[in-house]
């Protein structure tokens, strides 16, 4: 495995580089803007190929790279389903599994920082986001964050795992680089606790200032979106409702760019083709199926995703390709779903 | 194996605990003075026993942790053999083991940034100090730094690691944590050099400022040494000279504190016994050998080492154990040997 533990000095964030191997797809977690461009060097340097862009959570201390780096290598940004950012590609929830070529990371939900923390989990190591820091853990006193969500999270998941579990946070501001399950139960002050009411009364009686970014960050990392708009007003996206309407005619091939477990979790529009979006450059380039399919016929090719992020990357994709016959679904399956579309497994 | 690279954001420098196991024998790398309490901390929590602290080199950036770390836990300091520090228990030399209980690092002499700096390997990753940075390598403007020495040392010794080996330096100040040799070989803009002259070129013309902490840091770190001038005028310390006229009587017993590598080196005063200071805890209680011999037999404890440095722990930490007559040969094997003292292998 390849794995990168990068320091953001600025704001003591930890970010995280992971693939499988030389030559093979990589994710990186919880970037920091103002080191994209260091972090796509590395991707370069590495011969990887990013496929993932995760934040833990919504950060109130520094702006998500997420945008910047899904702008520059069309890579998957991926949050959790109760994130406030406007447009993630892939919502993930408890129990999913958060893959890329060779690797699959275990998805755990750890509410408590904020009401979108989530913890991500290979077999000898924890990505645990601000939920569980070394030595201390994340605040609780705003976005939605609860101390005894955060107990649970804490007590009742992640001091669950194996003692000699390595964890890697979101932040360290004192020089630690990494710490152990079995090390946090013994000497983190914080949870040398006898109950979740101790607990609770030690993370309401911080009073801590507010994060010195928090009012800069909090709305930038809640408007990542991929400009949609831009590609509807250009007629290459169309509503759930009209999609509706083009079901099952000829003329029209819907392909769904999500994978096996979104579609599994959230059900498959009647008759779609699936195309992974991390397959979908091959696919539709000179040689590639979805380009013969469009070139060789009249067909419309009509994409969707989640939330209509990947979907729109498609179209543009596709007009770079040569093909100009492709549309997509303003709002993927979710827009699908509140227009009543229909759904199989 | 336990490894926890930490880092000083002051100074930006990482220094490296590396332990075979909980519960074993530890040694530090490049510790800095202000952090002593927190490795300290981290030694205890991890339920270790802290036998060596180990510059890589004599730091103009930082004052080393060294001297306080041996006060506070008697462990043994080592440094290269060139080293201008004023007194180091352990000097190594190219080819040498840096050992503790489990672990076994290879030492290499690679001057270039200083005249004292040696590279530390393990066989997955190597500890490199000033020599070689991640995307940089060591000033040589200074300290007797040499870039055509730096040059020989990344291109003759360092890089001639196998690719995948893990680079761990003293210092990053952009938030890179790690690197490998084949990385460094194709991205590092200084390696990308025809040939030494190149290098040279590069490094004559670098135009760096000196270090903030340069003024302070290498005068404070050229004096970590222990006070065998205190023990001296206790009348515990003997000169070499005196020691010469005892070696052979029989009310006194000589104790080598070396390991075997340096006796291997270095020689043997004939008819010592031999408790590598590791052990002397164990064999100067109650119950232990030493203290056995010293109180069962009117017999004197002499002990040596490299430079008198762990003799006059020694002579302390036997007056702790209730062991009254015990002295050392100030300046250790090194005073013996310009005293043309006889030595056996």
């Amino acid at each position: 495995m390849i794995f990168r533990q990068l320091f953001d000095s600025v704001s003591g964030t930890y970010s995280y580089l992971l693939a499988s191997r030389r030559g093979g797809e990589a994710l990186i977690i919880d970037p920091v803007l103002e080191k994209v461009d260091r972090y796509l060097q590395l991707v370069r340097e590495l011969d990887l190929k990013l496929v993932k862009a995760v934040d833990t959570h919504l950060h109130a201390d520094h702006i998500t790279g997420l945008g910047a780096l899904r702008d520059k290598t069309q890579c998957i940004t991926v949050m959790g389903e109760q994130t406030k950012a406007d447009v993630v590609s892939m919502r993930l929830s408890d129990g999913d599994k958060l893959t890329i070529e060779g690797l699959a990371l275990d998805v755990i939900y750890t509410p408590g920082h904020t009401d979108d923390s989530y913890s991500f989990i290979l077999p000898d190591r924890v990505f645990t986001g601000d939920t569980l820091l070394i030595r201390g853990t994340g605040r609780t006193d705003f976005q939605n964050g609860d101390p005894r969500q955060q107990y649970e999270s804490i007590f009742g998941r992640l001091l669950k795992l194996p003692d000699e579990t390595l964890i890697y946070p979101a932040h360290d501001y004192k020089g630690e680089t990494v710490s152990t399950i079995g090390e946090e139960k013994a000497f983190n002050p914080r949870l040398q606790v006898k109950s979740m009411e101790d607990y609770v009364e030690i993370m309401n009686n911080l009073k801590l200032a507010n994060p010195k970014m928090m009012d800069v960050a909090v709305p930038a990392n809640m408007k990542v979106g991929f400009h949609q708009e831009e590609i509807a007003r250009r007629d290459w996206a169309i509503t759930a409702e009209q999609a509706l309407a083009l079901v099952g005619k000829p003329e029209v091939v819907l392909i769904d760019l999500r994978e096996r477990s979104e579609r599994e979790r959230h059900g498959i529009i009647p008759g779609a083709l699936h195309v992974p979006y991390t397959t979908l450059q091959e696919n539709i380039a000179a040689g590639g199926m979805l380009h013969e399919l469009a070139r060789s016929t009249s067909r419309r090719l009509l994409f969707y995703c989640a939330f209509g992020e990947r979907s729109a990357m498609a179209v543009q994709a596709a007009q770079d390709a040569g093909i100009a016959s492709a549309w997509h679904i303003h709002g993927g399956i979710d827009a699908w779903r509140k227009a009543s579309g229909p759904l199989t497994r």
